[in-house]
């Protein structure tokens, strides 16, 4: 573990064993991708998924960014969700629970068209499992105008928050309420597409379905 | 609109009107703030919130990532939500419903105590309406201890997604499910403080607790 990836401010929220971190990062599908172009920084949001030691995303590959990264510029990737607001007796101990990993690296572009297609079905089947196998194939022509690119889970640090909030021992008898307020991305009934054939049914896939890992 | 906040890519998808922005920006408290250091790229994530034409963040007054920023390096700031996932018959058409801004700038610290305590409250009652009345008044050293940053709201695009998937014309044919999966960050029901005094009773304010908007 070198300076960036110790986790300063509140150590004993840190992660450090690189199992935990492998399932805290496939329970965060939202990443913060960052770099700087002409000492200037940039940071866009995407969807993320982890295979093996590798963390992949991907886009079009007309966009600016992506090409930037495919090049090995460096990169510092965060992955984030708020899992709930910590309301403490003082605004001071007040807080939130989440769950945040972060990587230093450089990342790779996946130029194999056969390696490509495989990276997209794994993104795919992580986010909708069932999904891929109904979808129309993809074509040569949509593999060659996406960009997929993959960071190795390297220099990488997770920190969580969870439980109740800490106050100052004086506070605890002051006649204030205290507690968590869960926050979870909840996923909502399917909304059929208005041009949908008629007699398509909703794929039982889509019953059970779940976004990220809660807390 | 300078050339790094105009919309590339899906400019369809831009949101160029300032009273909107501004509107999308309250409805996204997470935010995330990229910076470089000795040329290397950092991306954190915080909570954040909008007074006038100025996005605001805390945190510790030792972290080192605030210490940097409120010395006035440029920074990258993305506040981003994803609100479903749309399903497509092909995996080139499918994509995700979000919203997401971002601003170019710097920022400066709120030095002045007064004015700290003013964005703190401004800050919990943002996030919890009705809160800050019912905390343990923040002390000096409490405030000293906090750095609060503020970054114009200038140099800054937002972008939305949201309705249904846009397959190919000879897609439609297929007969694929297709449609969106809604996704929302969902407020629990509140878990009361293990400490909590006997008889303190759970505030109205949170009966009714909204976290960020849902699009």
């Amino acid at each position: 573990m070198d300076d960036r990836t110790r986790v300063r401010r509140q150590p004993h929220r840190g992660i450090y064993d690189r199992a935990e971190l492998l399932t805290l990062i496939d329970g965060l599908p939202v990443a913060s991708v960052g770099y700087c172009a002409q000492g200037r920084p940039y940071v866009y949001p995407t969807l993320a998924w982890r295979e093996g030691d590798h963390l992949y995303w991907h886009g079009s590959a007309a966009s600016h960014s992506l090409r930037h990264i495919a090049e090995g510029v460096e990169l510092c990737v965060n992955l984030f969700a708020v899992d709930g607001l910590v309301l403490a007796r003082s605004g001071m101990n007040s807080s939130v629970n989440y769950r945040s990993v972060t990587l230093f690296g450089r990342a790779e572009a996946i130029v194999d068209a056969d390696s490509k297609r495989r990276a997209l079905e794994r993104f795919i089947e992580n986010l909708v499992p069932g999904r891929w196998a109904d979808l129309r194939p993809i074509t040569v022509a949509e593999l060659k105008a996406t960009t997929v690119v993959r960071m190795a889970i390297d220099e990488a640090s997770g920190k969580v928050r969870n439980g109740p909030a800490h106050d100052d021992e004086a506070d605890y008898a002051l006649d204030i309420w205290a507690g968590v307020v869960p926050l979870a991305l909840e996923v909502g009934a399917p909304v059929a597409d208005p041009r949908l054939r008629p007699g398509v049914a909703e794929p039982q896939y889509l019953a059970d379905l779940e976004f990220g890992e809660h807390a």
